[in-house]
């Protein structure tokens, strides 16, 4: 039934768009968890695992909206998610996007 | 009255926000005129000169939003305004961004 109500499904590649993209990444929470997630690199984050100050629902909020822009993807791996930060996709449609938004996010 | 109801002022570049350009940037209406800003240069546009399938009050609106998270400059001239973009102070702060978004606009 969880599965059901919450699908995750992602855009592909063709389908992300500019603005969705700027007000997913418009918020220092979702901006903070994007930053630690290019740290991680590519083997992406068990969910829980970058800590936010937020509660559980807030943060899964922030996690959809992220997921349904096309700047992460979420996929599940035993009863937890794995989060990976979408760098190709972003890099081929936006050069220079993403490195100038993390090297500010101070 | 006017003038003293709504000052004309802005951020200096230290206070510009990666969040709030972000969100300034992240919407199709404001996208499209910082677009068309882009393409006049640096002499700007005065008020009006760019058109927008909005209200003179939304438009209000949106050049307010993007004035105050420091993406243009807005200077009195007469009676009326003119637009230019700030993109030295953009381009300082965050390189590689405005150039970016603005490819990815179309």
């Amino acid at each position: 039934m969880g599965a059901m109500a919450d699908p995750v499904t992602h855009p592909g590649r063709s389908e992300i768009r500019i603005e969705a993209v700027l007000q997913a990444l418009a918020d220092p929470i979702r901006l903070r968890f994007v930053r630690e997630l290019a740290k991680l690199g590519c083997e992406g984050a068990p969910c829980g695992s970058i800590e936010l100050p937020v509660t559980k629902s807030t943060r899964t909020h922030h996690l959809r909206i992220l997921r349904e822009a096309g700047v992460i993807h979420v996929r599940p791996e035993g009863t937890s998610r794995i989060s990976t930060l979408r760098r190709d996709d972003l890099d081929a449609l936006y050069p220079g996007l993403l490195d100038s938004i993390l090297a500010a996010a101070h």
